[in-house]
């Protein structure tokens, strides 16, 4: 490949492919380079070092992930039903990735968990994709809530069992969407004015 | 030591002692056995294998570490501040325990992580103790909750961040303590009547 035509989004998918083959622990930036056909230098003209490159491919994984939450966040439906449906939309991606290929899946949690600035913006974009959904609902009169953001996190907190990857070995079981469920009815009716 | 003397506790205060020693993967029954001057045969007269002697120790400690929560459990105190205790109580101790010794703390995990019965009926007996608080709550008409035990363990799911120890990183944040009561706000207004 001619260095002018390489781009940050071809250096992240050879670099995707690179890890998918060799996993997060042998994958070189030669390695992302040789798959290209270009130097090693020419991918660090866009990528300042394996860091940033590792950084960018958790990050555009996390973004892959997350990609059907913001279409729940502003949707039509009333927000307690839309905070139920956006739980549910973060577990039942994360778990299908977690179960489709383990091995895959495996490898962008040891990405993610390298990047903790990665995870910290991410954190940060569900909360506030949350708090847009509360904020509507207290608008609307279907929640009581003082501090938006911080019932928003405490959502969040109260839900990792069902999105955080170091849980995955549990989304095997028949029963986790049944044990959403009854978190989100307690949550719901926490959020609920009385 | 004569076997005469050798008891179930001996055995498994020698084999505590081998794990923070040795560690999970090279402890041996031999090992054991030698700690206390008999011979390996004469553990086996206790402790059928070695699994069962792993699992007696993960459940000696996971005893040890869930002590204080019963006096919470029947304690005088009504049913919302209890409850809230109790959840601070098992977070306290469970950090304590990992920020005290992350080695050895470490070490127990990975007995627990292989004894999936001794999990199992831990989180029961935790569940029981959260239902009973519940149930009194309903009594005095602090709660209004239907079916206790799901609500109880929806109570347990919630607030894995805080004592479920894959989560024992994030047990350092000066913030932890907030946000569990952040999550204790929402799971107590949503166990309250409207």
């Amino acid at each position: 490949m001619a260095d002018s035509t390489l781009t940050p989004e071809r250096i992240l998918e050879a670099a995707e492919e690179v890890l998918r083959r060799f996993g997060p622990a042998k994958a070189t930036v030669v390695d992302v380079a040789r798959a290209l056909g270009v130097s090693h230098g020419s991918v660090y003209r866009h990528f300042a070092s394996k860091t940033a490159l590792r950084e960018a491919v958790a990050d555009r994984w996390l973004d892959r992930v997350h990609a059907d939450l913001p279409a729940v966040t502003s949707g039509p439906a009333p927000a307690p039903e839309r905070l139920r449906s956006w739980l549910h939309t973060l577990h039942g991606t994360k778990r299908a990735t977690a179960l489709d290929d383990p091995e895959l899946f495996a490898t962008y949690i040891v990405l993610v968990g390298e990047a903790s600035t990665v995870i910290a913006a991410s954190l940060d974009g569900l909360v506030g994709q949350l708090s847009r959904i509360i904020a509507d609902g207290v608008a609307d009169g279907d929640f009581a809530v003082g501090d938006v953001p911080r019932a928003a996190r405490a959502v969040l907190h109260a839900t990792v069992r069902f999105h955080d990857p170091t849980h995955c070995a549990q989304w095997a079981d028949p029963d986790i969407e049944r044990q959403l469920d009854a978190v989100c009815d307690l949550l719901l009716d926490g959020l609920r004015p009385r």
